[in-house]
């Protein structure tokens, strides 16, 4: 047998993994590189991280753990893998097996024949219709080009006011980066919440703490053009009718798939509008295969296609085709849980799995259990942590996770993303042999205390309501007796203001005569984060009261005012 | 049905745990608390870091989140609990269902009766059968008052030389709290390492760092003597038959089971000199439950009875007697996995599951591999961490997983926790949706690589040897032919110096006349971290040579010396 030839199309993640792990498996393959930009294996999640001057080396962007460049030089010398750049790939004839490029500098081009081909052309961010956005100023982040530009305008300082349109995961990191580098930011975002993949009062916390920051955030409000004089920005008009001035806007409303080469190809296109494969990363023709941005993998809990454009599931796809290209079809990969996790400010976001909105809309029935605690014991300079939990009311199987705060939020989304993969039980993990010494945890973890929460309320002890909820009974005017039992100290410290009545919880077995004494009257307990607030809920209960609820977190997961 | 009867024995961790939750299930049960020590609730994992001077406040070992002591009033009042301290219970008559105790600061007795007791009696340090074990100077850490006792002698600066005796978890966590405290520390262990459920290069690594900060460290000897002057210790006179004077020992060469209130009162005692229980945590009497450090509980991976005196699986077990007790047996306690952690000065150090040595011992065949990388991208501050796993050799079922460094151990044994608890293979591993970004994890995250690079070694395709064979071999004079593959620079800066030939990868397919000739001659490559040295075996393999094998975990997991 001859030496097969496998071409890659698509430089950045996937296409090196590819690329480099099919030479190691078969040392005799002609493997060839064909990447679009200059550059190569660039670190692209990396980016908001340079604008932002956490680090000043652009190369490290683009070398290996020990420095080295991964140009098209590293790939022949260390990969024996044939790396070309500046080269696009304009057609592939699936009849004769070659794909036609050329070169984006010379102009040469040329026709390169394969035996397997894989597809790793990325994606492309979304750039909405809107009047103005030609203008010069109006830019996005994905290229190197394009966060060697927002570098530069950090470092010239020529920027004073941006505009981030969208507060998804790219928004928010370039929105730190760029208020990090001085400028003052205003970030627009349609829906009612920044960072969709947290539910709404989870995402209300991380709002607070941008807003914090000096951020201005405008929700439930969208750009309708983008203003500008003699072709160049000068603002935003918002959909409320608003201005907002600025020198830069930086879209980031999302990624569409790059699959036009594929769909021009004959090859089967998924709903998301990305490249279908199976579980081998195969796609429509069985010489063809896809990874990375490009295409549409399953998610693991609904079993629906879906479309999850996120680096690390770049590179694993990546290392499963590979193995099936060379190995005949013995890597399967299995989809995604949707784990994701990102910094903002002084504050971590994480989630995994599904939220409860989303949990809702696929149709679950479930129970959801929200947990404020310190991440470690306090003598250890613990720092807090907000959780939400959501699980099937059947089976208590855990549907989905998300954490935020200053605390360790990279651990407790690590755990919850094996749980989900795994399909555990709240019961799994209530009894669940986790790593703990005072540095790195308390004695039970955060995330095996949101399990315990959670099994309380699905047995029916806890009764829990949503700071949401109980905000919204308050401005509607039918708000419940709400007890705070917390200590005076706390009280005086910080407090909701919103009508509560206070008595300490070492106090309530002899102050149940300042409760309303009709018996079916609806109580709100809250604490700090609501252990107490959930002990006081037992202790009523206990005198007669039917009607008891625990505000879940506390006051640390009050996503609204508080008085200090 | 009157109210019933509960008492639980032991006011450390697991006994609160059990009392308070069965109050909270049960509201109308009265809930009597026995303690023989003056504190409740005390957080003995974190008595280190007080001594150390971490933090000052001793109340905070005693406190609750919001800084209010644990005392008796505090359970009255908040838990609803009787709280007795300094009561010793002498005698459990199991057939009139009472127990007798004795207060042992007034000497008053009492007798209380139960209708479900829980036996939470924790364990005691180990003390050997040493000549000059009385002597005063010689301690161990095992209550608040030996706290008291080495935080005063932080304090007062009057101790300069102290003697560890054993070099497990709570020995390592007292001597680097010690030498933070400005003594000058020495480490007696028997065996040939330190923390012995690391295996024994990876053990070296932590090791290798202990020394680093001053600390003598003495493997393979013990203590056969205490020497002292007028009952004050002046030194140890070790196996090796050396003298080590010092003004303080501390010894902690593990813990027994405190048992005998069981024993004596007839209960089913376990091999390991611990309660016996059921998956219920039931003893051998059906009204009698037990959980924490006096018990024996199963090795989920093994299935067979373990003993696991650890902080967390105290509170988890309590948190299930409580709802057998009052909900009939609906909670099942599975058992441990061993998972572990510490903080070594400024390593962590953590593992779960099976070590190899122990799997083998266990009968396993297992397969392992080494892993040394950073935990973040190099362009975020990233450190490295060093991963060991082991897993079953024909199944790919991940048995254990060990990991030291400076960086992010936490998440990377967590993770490794879940894994081993719900029996996933290195191909679930490898394609694991994990969070991920630059600020948190490598896009590959550490521990999916550790199982891409077991992967590899199971189909053959990389052949590994650990870097303690590679030395054995070097120092019987039969080193096989050693290859570093590095760039000259980092050649320059570090090196084995053990007669290894430099090729770097990059230039590796053109300088093969470098090689033996020989074809079936032993060669070893290995790298910084050992990537490259794995590319360098394919590349050999594809060039004919037949044996070739990569030095796990390069020279970052080197535990020897190293030249600079």
């Amino acid at each position: 047998m001859s030496a097969q030839n496998i071409v890659v199309i698509g430089g950045s993640a996937a296409g090196p993994k590819a690329a480099a792990r099919a030479k190691r498996l078969d040392a005799t393959a002609n493997v060839t590189l064909l990447q679009k930009a200059p550059e190569l294996s660039m670190a692209s999640c990396g980016y908001p991280y340079y604008i932002g001057g956490e680090f000043d080396e652009r190369n490290q962007l683009l070398a290996t753990p020990t420095g080295v460049v991964r140009d098209e030089a590293f790939f022949a010398a260390a990969k024996g893998v044939n790396a070309q750049v500046n080269t696009e790939v304009t057609t592939i004839d699936r009849d004769n097996k070659t794909v036609s490029c050329v070169n984006t500098v010379t102009g040469e081009k040329d026709t390169v024949p394969y035996d397997k081909l894989v597809l790793c052309t990325g994606a492309t961010p979304r750039r909405p219709p809107i009047p103005g956005i030609e203008l010069d100023g109006v830019r996005a982040l994905s290229e190197m080009r394009d966060a060697d530009k927002l570098r530069e305008l950090r470092d010239t300082g020529e920027v004073k006011d941006v505009v981030i349109v969208g507060g998804g995961l790219i928004g928010i990191e370039v929105c730190e980066a760029l208020a990090e580098s001085g400028m003052n930011v205003n970030v627009v975002e349609m829906l009612s919440q920044l960072l969709t993949f947290l539910d709404w009062e989870v995402a209300k916390l991380v709002e607070k703490h941008v807003k914090s920051k000096g951020i201005t955030v405008h929700t439930e409000n969208g750009v309708s053009e983008f203003l500008g004089e003699n072709g160049k920005l000068t603002g935003v008009k918002l959909n409320d009718g608003s201005v907002v001035p600025c020198d830069l806007v930086v879209v980031s409303i999302g990624v569409v798939p790059n699959a036009t080469l594929a769909k021009e190809a004959g090859l089967e296109i998924g709903d998301f509008g990305g490249i279908s494969v199976d579980t081998h990363m195969r796609t429509s023709d069985p010489s063809i295969y896809a990874a990375g941005d490009c295409v549409e993998i399953p998610n693991r809990i609904t079993g629906k296609k879906a479309y999850a454009p996120y680096g690390d599931l770049a590179n694993l796809e990546a290392r499963v085709v590979a193995d099936n290209m060379i190995l005949g079809d013995t890597a399967v990969f299995p989809g995604t849980v949707n784990s994701g996790i990102c910094k903002v400010f002084n504050l971590s976001a994480g989630s995994t799995g599904l939220s409860e909105k989303r949990a809702k809309a696929e149709g679950f029935e479930v129970v959801t259990a929200t947990n404020a605690s310190l991440d470690k014991p306090g003598f250890m300079g613990a720092k807090l942590l907000v959780s939400k939990m959501v699980a099937d009311a059947k089976t208590g199987r855990i549907l989905g996770f998300q954490c935020v705060g200053p605390g360790e939020v990279n651990r407790q989304v690590a755990e919850a993303a094996m749980t989900v993969m795994n399909g555990n039980t709240i019961f799994d993990i209530g009894v669940a042999d986790l790593p703990y010494a005072p540095p790195f945890s308390l004695a039970i973890d955060h995330f095996i205390t949101t399990a315990h929460i959670l099994e309380n309320k699905k047995a029916g002890r806890m009764a829990g309501i949503s700071n949401a909820d109980v905000k919204e009974r308050i401005d509607e005017g039918t708000a419940p007796f709400i007890l705070d039992v917390r200590a005076p100290t706390e009280f005086e410290e910080m407090r909701l203001n919103v009508g509560e009545t206070l008595i300490p919880l070492g106090t309530l077995r002899n102050s149940l005569d300042k409760l309303p004494q009709d018996k079916d009257a609806e109580i709100v307990t809250f604490c700090k984060i609501s252990m107490r607030g959930y002990e006081a809920q037992r202790v009523l209960e206990a005198h007669g009261w039917t009607n008891v609820k625990v505000m879940e977190g506390g006051i640390m997961a009050w996503p609204f005012k508080v008085e200090f």
